[in-house]
C-alpha cells in the first residue's frame, strides 16, 4: 500500500534569508556534536562524519500493530509447576508512571490458563430468574448502549508477601503489582437486566467463566457496584484473550476473582452457589478461627513507586528528587494522600493529580526537596537517610491502617486483603530498602 | 519461577450442602450445553463429551508482555514507495471504544523512519538564549518533577480526503485516523525552563529531532500550551521506538509535526529557525494566494466511530442501537456534541462519558431508538433510511463547521486542517455510506 495523504503539500516555497536562516541552525546543530555539519537542505561539509548514525541513515519502518521499546519493563511471572498456564503476573508498577496500564502489562491471574474460545460460537447467557432469558452473540452485545470508566482491578492476595514479619526486599512491582487499572467499555449489569427484567426472589448473580478452572463466583445483588458491567473493550481495544475475549466482568472496586472472564453465563438466582472461590478460596480467616465470605471488597492503599527498593537515590538536577506513587480504593475515590519522610512522625500532603475518580488509580507525587546541587552536574552525592511512606484516605473517610493495626485486626492467619501503609528506607549510601513501620 | 503468592490458601472446607449446591450448579451448566455434566468438584458423567473444550482442556500460557487478541484491529499502513519507513499508520477508530488509544494502535507518521537512538549517549540539550545551559541524561530527566494528563495528537493533515468533491467510502479510522489520545508523563517545559533559566529576548523555542527527516519546528514561546512538556512515559509505559524513544515533545492541542519525537534539542531564540516543517510543509494556502505559518492549534472536531461506513446496521436487541463517537479540541475541552439523524433539520444533544478534559478525546452516545423487536432474537430487519452527523462545541465557544462553510472559508486549496461536519447515510437496506451535507 501507498498513499501521499499526509505528505508536505509545497504551498509556498520559501525565499532565499529564510533558507539561510534555516542553514545556520543547521551548522549550528551540527556544531553542537562538534563537527560543522548541515542535513536537509544545506550543504554537508566535511566533518559530516561526526553527526550521530540517526541523522544521516533512514531510520526503520513501523508496522500494523506497535510494540514496546527494546528493554523497556515487562511483567514477572510465577507458573504453577505442571501447569500450562496457571499462575500470575505482576505489573510492574516501579516502572511506569501516570494511571493507566498498557494492556500487555496488565497483571493477570489464570486459574487454568487461558482458554481457547470461538468466537463465533461464543454466547452470553442471562437466565436464571428473569421474565425473559437471553443468548447474545457478541455482535448482538456490541450493539446494546455501552458505558466506559476507568476502573482498578486487584487480585484479593496483592501484597500479601507484607503479611510476613520480615520485610521482602523486592521492588515495588513484585510485591504490589497484582493491580492494575484500565478504561473499560462495555454494557452495563443495568441495561442487560433491564433487558431480561429482574424476576421476583432474585438475590443472587451467579457467574460462569469459560475457563477450566470451574470458574464460577456469586454476587450479592445488592453489593454490585456502580458501573458494573459486562466489559468487551479494554484501554480502546478489544478484551485480549488473557483478559477474557470476548467478555468479562468488570465489578469496579471488588476483588479480581469476582470479575469473571470469559464471561459464559450470568444466572439470576435466589441463593449463592458457594462454589469454591465463594468458600474454599478468597475467604477470610479471622483471628476467632471464623472465615468471612463474600469479602468482595478491596480497601484503600497507596505505594510509593518511586523512589523503588532496590536502587539507589541520588540527587535530581534541580536540588528536588519526585517521589511518586499510586493510590486506590474499592469504596470510593481518593481525597488525599499523606508523606510522611521521618517514619510517620510528621506526615504532609502530597498533590493528587487531575481530578480523582472513583475506583480508578490516582497519582500523587511529593516534590522532595534535599537542597540543590550543581545543575550542570548530571548525577549528586547521596542525599541524607529518611523512611518514606504514604498513607491514602477515600471518598467515605476510610484511611489507610498502619501494619501492627492491620494485623491487629486481621490477625495472623490472614492471607488476602493487605492494604497496610508500605515504608521504605533510603540510606545515608542512598539504596532503598523495604522497612516495616511501628503503628 | 514459580510461586504460590496468590493461590488458594484453604482457610475453610465447605460443609457437604455446600459442595452438593455447587454441584447441582454444575449439573445445570453443563445440562445448558445440552449435557448432563460436571466439572471442578463434581464427577464427570457420560455425555461430558459434549462439553466445550475449554472446559476441559487447561489454557494456554501467557507471557511477560501480553498481545492483542488475534483478528484484533490493527492499523492501515502508507509507506511511501523507495522508502523504509517513511510514512502513515493510522488509529482504527471504527474498531475502537472508550477514549485511551492502546500504544500498539497509536497513528504514527514519520518523516524518515524510526531512528536508531542509543538511550546510554542521549542527552537532551536545552541552550541558546539561557542563564544556565543544561545537557540531561534521561536518568536525570527522570528524578525532575513530573506531570500526566491525557492528550490527544492530531495530524494537521488528518481527515484531509475530505477536502475532496466526493465522499471517500473509507471507514472512519481510514479517513479520521491521524489522531489518538493517551495519557503522557513527563517533565514540563515550564520546570525545564525554570531549571535553566530563560534568557532576555527569548521568544522562540526551537525543538530538534534526531531522525533523519530533518526535524526541526518552531514554536512562539507565547504559544506554548498549558501542559506543553518532555514526554517520557505514553499510557504509563516509558516511550516506544516509534513514539519517539526515549522523548518527544507533547504539545497539547496543537498539530502533530510540532511535538518533536527522539527529541535532541531545545533551543531558545530571538527568532524561529523557518526550516521545511515550518515553511514549505504545514502551512496553510489561503484563497488569496498568501500562505498562513504557525497555524499549529488543531480545531473543535467530532467524528462518529459508529455505525461505521461500510458496514450495515442492524437493529439491536433492545429496540435501541448505540451512535457513538470522539470529539476533540485544540482550544479547550468540549462542552457539547448535537446529534442530527435527518441531515441536520434537527440537532439533539448526545450524552458527554465522564467529565471532558482539556485536549483530550471526549466519548459520546446518543441511544438512537428505532424500536423495540422481539428482544430474544439476535438479529432484526433493517431500520429506516437516515442521515446521521455530529457537531461539537468547545469550552471557548468555537463549535465544529459545516464543510460547505470550510471550504468558503479555507478555499479550494486548502490540505490540512480539515475539522467540518461528517456525516454518513444509513440506508434502508442498513447500509452505512459517507455524504457530504450541504451547510
Amino acid at each position: 500500500m501507498s498513499s501521499r495523504r499526509c505528505w508536505a503539500r509545497y504551498a509556498r516555497w520559501p525565499t532565499v534569508s529564510e533558507h539561510d536562516r534555516a542553514r545556520r541552525h543547521w551548522l549550528r546543530r551540527g556544531a553542537a556534536l562538534g563537527a560543522g555539519a548541515g542535513l536537509g537542505i544545506a550543504d554537508v561539509p566535511a566533518g559530516a562524519r561526526d553527526l550521530p548514525d540517526s541523522w544521516r541513515t533512514p531510520g526503520q519502518g513501523f508496522g500494523n500493530y506497535g510494540q514496546p521499546v527494546d528493554g523497556g519493563p515487562i511483567r514477572w511471572m510465577a507458573v504453577e509447576p505442571g501447569t500450562t498456564g496457571t499462575g500470575v503476573s505482576w505489573t510492574p508498577l516501579h516502572e511506569l508512571d501516570g494511571t493507566i496500564i498498557p494492556n500487555g502489562l496488565h497483571f493477570e491471574r489464570h486459574h487454568a490458563g487461558i482458554p481457547a474460545v470461538r468466537t463465533e460460537e461464543w454466547r452470553l447467557a442471562v437466565e436464571g430468574l428473569v421474565d425473559t432469558p437471553l443468548s447474545l452473540e457478541l455482535a448482538a452485545l456490541r450493539r446494546l448502549p455501552r458505558h466506559s470508566r476507568q476502573a482498578f482491578i486487584e487480585c484479593a492476595g496483592n501484597s500479601n508477601a507484607l503479611w510476613r514479619p520480615d520485610p521482602v526486599q523486592a521492588p515495588v512491582g513484585w510485591l504490589h503489582g497484582l493491580v492494575s487499572c484500565s478504561e473499560w467499555t462495555g454494557v452495563t449489569l443495568a441495561t442487560l437486566f433491564d433487558l431480561v427484567g429482574v424476576g421476583r426472589g432474585a438475590r443472587w448473580l451467579i457467574a460462569d467463566g469459560l475457563d477450566a478452572s470451574g470458574m464460577t463466583i456469586s454476587l450479592p445483588l445488592a453489593a454490585l457496584p456502580d458501573g458494573a458491567m459486562v466489559a468487551l473493550f479494554q484501554n480502546g481495544e478489544p478484551l485480549r484473550a488473557a483478559q477474557g475475549h470476548p467478555a468479562r466482568l468488570v465489578l469496579p472496586g471488588l476483588e479480581g476473582v469476582a470479575q469473571v472472564k470469559w464471561l459464559g453465563r450470568l444466572t439470576l438466582s435466589d441463593r449463592p452457589v458457594l462454589s469454591r472461590f465463594d468458600t474454599v478460596a478468597y475467604t477470610d480467616l479471622q483471628p476467632d478461627g471464623s472465615s468471612h465470605r463474600f469479602t468482595r471488597t478491596m480497601g484503600v492503599k497507596s505505594v510509593i513507586t518511586d523512589p523503588a527498593v532496590g536502587r539507589a537515590v541520588i540527587g535530581g538536577p534541580s536540588g528536588i528528587t519526585e517521589v511518586s506513587g499510586l493510590a486506590w480504593s474499592g469504596t470510593g475515590h481518593i481525597v488525599r494522600v499523606e508523606l510522611t519522610h521521618d517514619g510517620g512522625r510528621h506526615w504532609s500532603d502530597a498533590v493528587l493529580e487531575g481530578t480523582p475518580r472513583d475506583t480508578a488509580f490516582t497519582r500523587f507525587r511529593w516534590p522532595w526537596e534535599h537542597g540543590r546541587p550543581d545543575i550542570t552536574a548530571d548525577r549528586v552525592r547521596p542525599v541524607r537517610p529518611v523512611l518514606l511512606a504514604s498513607r491514602a484516605t477515600d471518598s467515605t473517610g476510610r484511611v489507610q491502617p498502619g501494619r501492627a493495626t492491620l494485623i491487629r485486626e486481621q490477625g495472623h492467619g490472614a492471607y488476602y486483603h493487605y492494604n497496610a501503609v508500605t515504608a521504605v528506607e533510603i540510606g545515608a549510601d542512598g539504596r532503598v530498602t523495604h522497612v516495616h513501620l511501628e503503628g
